[in-house]
């Protein structure tokens, strides 16, 4: 049996950010051979996209994420305006770094965890909808405060956030345009005894986290994978997308990737 | 500096299913030393089980799972009555092949996905609830079969039912007593287009789920956990527990152990 070497090599693509097991859609397909960056270091960011087949470079933001609540009548738009930031500012950078060599998609996301009117009061009608009165849940500063949120959180609902925006070049001024989209999931507690509040806080799982509480932590010693945290216990029932609790709404991303595809004419073309 | 060889080794609990990062609460404190066995094979409940911190013996059953849908009014007693027959024979078997260390808890669980009344026709009045008509969905037998299911799924609802039974000796006869719990999850279906659902069924990733989807898949190289599936993508919200449809309703289990705990004299106590 004889062996021949090519004389020309095999050219790798570049940019390789679509796996083999994707599923063969259009929007996936119009991805292999570009250059797609996610603007953040989240593990499970970066894990769920994986897992439906995309493996975008990762250049994480250095937006300071510090937009004032205050200034968004409707707090929804506070992770879509934070998430746009840094997407932005990724995309400037690398087309500044590597004119040559420029992103075709930037995707950034945020999460934020917001307090929900109790059941009672969610049917109010809907042009009073925006009025709702809600806040930011942040990270807790100690076990104590941590505590002090689950007892506030416990038999209630709240509200999480992500905002996901896309940075793509167009030919007109400024050289980009911008899409973004928000997922909202109602997340229920449970009606969890107080020891149990307790032996959470203790654990130290919430403190790292927006709500004070994880549905899914890096448990996997090869830290290829994360499974769900030990919060799962706390929460009666999620309504809505779970993965936008875990991080990144993976489903609704996937399909307005399919909508810029049919729609937009310039999206992944220039 | 000096080693001190102790005369007397140090005893290892013989049944050891608390791990360390459990929270510290009544009912995992009380299964500490336990013999806790788990009457199923599957990666994903083992897992689940292991991350909120109990690692039981697994000792899968070999009950046929054959029971007719036909002879159940409510369609939701069906994976209750299939983990009871797992559970007791599992128990029983253990009993007879070593009665000096049987054993102390023995868990089942068995998930089916059901057909469900489109949203409309949800609200059923209460007392007409048992005669809502419906199905068991199995698993597809072919990627064609995957696909016929995905489109009659597709823009609609099933139920993901989990039935858990416990099995636990008490001084009565049979020497055992038996607690079950259902656990019910809604999951709604986008919108999907066809090409989606058809790269879906080619994927395979269906074919082997009862429902013929699965939003949850083993995926990591060192098998210690599961991440999502790509099935995932076809679903616009889950209303209820999400562990549930992954195949173990932990929450709800959790709930149940602290209820049997503080309710039942004789439970963990013979």
């Amino acid at each position: 049996m004889n062996f021949f070497r090519s004389s020309k090599p095999i050219e790798l693509p570049k940019h390789n950010c679509v796996l083999p097991h994707a599923l063969r859609v259009p929007s996936l397909e119009k991805l292999v051979g570009k250059r797609v960056v996610l603007a953040s270091n989240s593990p499970r960011r970066k894990e769920i996209l994986r897992t439906v087949g995309l493996e975008p470079e990762i250049v994480p933001s250095t937006f300071e994420e510090d937009l004032s609540h205050g200034q968004f009548e409707d707090l929804h738009e506070y992770p879509v305006a934070t998430a746009t930031h840094k997407a932005v500012e990724v995309y400037q950078r690398l087309v500044s770094e590597s004119p040559e060599d420029s992103p075709d998609l930037v995707i950034a996301a945020d999460t934020v965890v917001l307090t929900h009117p109790p059941p009672g009061l969610d049917s109010v009608p809907f042009e009073h909808e925006g009025s709702v009165h809600q806040e930011v849940l942040e990270k807790p500063s100690s076990k104590q405060d941590n505590l002090r949120m689950l007892l506030d959180l416990n038999c209630a609902i709240c509200e999480v956030v992500t905002g996901v925006s896309l940075v793509y070049p167009v030919l007109e001024a400024p050289g980009y345009k911008i899409k973004s989209l928000d997922e909202r999931t109602l997340v229920h507690f449970a009606d969890n005894p107080k020891e149990l509040l307790e032996a959470y806080a203790n654990s130290g799982e919430g403190v790292d986290r927006a709500g004070g509480f994880a549905v899914q932590v890096p448990k996997c010693e090869c830290l290829c994978s994360s499974i769900q945290g030990l919060g799962g216990l706390l929460i009666r029932k999620v309504d809505g997308d779970y993965q936008n609790v875990v991080g990144f709404p993976v489903a609704s991303f996937f399909k307005f990737l399919e909508v810029l595809c049919e729609e937009e004419d310039d999206f992944l073309e220039v």
